[in-house]
């Protein structure tokens, strides 16, 4: 079933050790639309400017990716520039030009309106919460946030997530949001502002996904090269958000098991991994679903005892 | 079977959020023999001084640990204290007084030398060597390291990891030996030194087990509150090396399945967990073996999917 897929669309600049690249496609709805794309219809919205090229447009197409909510209008695409530390796990942004992003007022297509399942990607929470009640017949809505939203804009984030099925956050932001230093702490106070899901993504340390009953955790894949950590985390987004909306999954209540929830988590780490190979959207130029089915096989190999 | 455990036996001060304990019975040889105790049976050897604790003895008694190796002498036990940092990932160490443990030559009773199991805590390696000459009939030998021995005994390192079959070592330090960053290639650069199996420990983040041709990675245990982790590292080694020589597995060539290694991972990372529910070693005070089992299964239950 399709997923809606809210967010950026961007132009990235990214230095890691491995390397230096002045410009490439990124932005959050792009790496949670490619990722999705390998399990389900992906709805993208989002917004370029006059400079948003052909062949970008082209790659998010070659994946099926619906483009009827891709807005373009005169001015330029927004540019993030950011370099890795040593060691991948910590970077600086050197530069963000919102440009046309700034005026982002997400509008969606009639069409995209009765998808069940929306996945909102980091951006102002007024607008992630006024996304959601443009679409009619949800099955299951969650999204992603940041610590600028939780430390500034807090009482509009509660708002939002209020209504929302799953929240995905990093460890840190998990920790500013609740206030609590201990995840599992952390991640019971997050449950209680409203959604009945909370993945915490731990970066090369892999995720955690708990529910009132229950909880998984999976360690990070191994890779032995990370190129480039860009997006990592949006494709666990659109890895986690896929699989479940292409199995049908209803989210609400207890139609959907624990084991579908971990699968969707591996599917999830399995897509951040292999976005980690290559520079930007490199990787999935070449990926295909049965790289991704092998790798999911690994991680029950690696984890088994 | 039973299992020697060579290391130090000390008293520590320690200082985490949670409150401060002037002294208390500490020490490497003592966490491992107390994790390991209940799974098999532990011989100490270790070194204290006169002022060594009868009801620290029995302590150690009481969980069937044969004491012939510990040997007593004028003076003072080693003393070490130090203090955690908020998250507790972190320690500074205050003081060390090495004390009797800077005379330390372990000579191991007779009643030990047939041992067919033999873990080195950490300690000059020089003596870790010394120890394993020492024995005969071993059926797997190995043990911990530390960032001084590594940066300041490179050589002697070396010769001595070279004869084990297994080393125990945390990440930052699995670096520093093997100068790769990337953990995957730290443990491969580990396998060539000599040991066919290398366990790289990551605190909170868990454990992973490598051979040549199979790994093994399970996430840290989720406690609510970490009340002291020292010691947490040495119960890990204590609980691997004490379920493998309880199911009386011969790690050399190939009589070891990669499914007891794993669960041999699962049992460390219990042990080290409970180790940091209470100060020091309160924890094994009231522990029991259906604690411990129950700990399992609950791995099994949010690692499994």
């Amino acid at each position: 079933m399709s997923l809606v897929v809210v967010g950026s669309v961007a132009y990235d600049g990214v230095e890691t050790p491995h390397g230096k690249i002045a410009r490439m496609l990124g932005g959050a709805a792009t790496y949670i639309s490619l990722a999705a794309s390998y399990f389900t219809e992906a709805r993208l919205v989002g917004i370029v400017g006059d400079d948003f090229a052909r062949e970008d447009e082209d790659l998010l197409a070659s994946r099926g990716i619906d483009l009827d909510g891709l807005e373009r209008v005169p001015g330029k695409t927004f540019f993030w520039a950011g370099k890795y530390t040593d060691d991948m796990n910590d970077r600086v942004t050197l530069t963000t030009d919102l440009n046309v992003f700034a005026d982002f007022h997400p509008k969606l297509p009639e069409s995209y309106r009765s998808s069940p399942y929306l996945l909102l990607g980091n951006i102002q929470p007024a607008l992630q919460r006024d996304v959601r009640a443009q679409m009619n017949g949800l099955r299951f809505a969650g999204g992603d946030t940041m610590n600028f939203w939780i430390k500034d804009f807090r009482e509009e984030l509660l708002a939002t997530i209020r209504e929302w099925d799953f929240l995905l956050i990093n460890d840190s932001e998990a920790r500013m949001l609740s206030g609590q230093q201990n995840l599992r702490k952390a991640a019971a106070a997050i449950l209680d502002m409203g959604p009945h899901t909370v993945v915490i993504k731990r970066g090369e340390f892999g995720a955690m996904l708990f529910r009132r009953d229950s909880y998984f955790i999976v360690p990070g894949y191994l890779l032995e090269d990370v190129f480039d950590p860009t997006g990592a985390g949006d494709c666990f987004a659109g890895g986690f958000s896929g699989y479940l909306a292409e199995q049908g999954f209803d989210l609400e209540g207890d139609h959907i098991s624990r084991g579908a929830l971990s699968r969707a988590v591996i599917y999830g780490s399995v897509m951040g991994s292999f976005c980690c190979e290559r520079f930007g959207v490199e990787r999935f130029r070449t990926l295909t679903r049965s790289d991704i089915d092998a790798r999911f096989d690994e991680f029950r190999k690696f984890t088994s005892f």
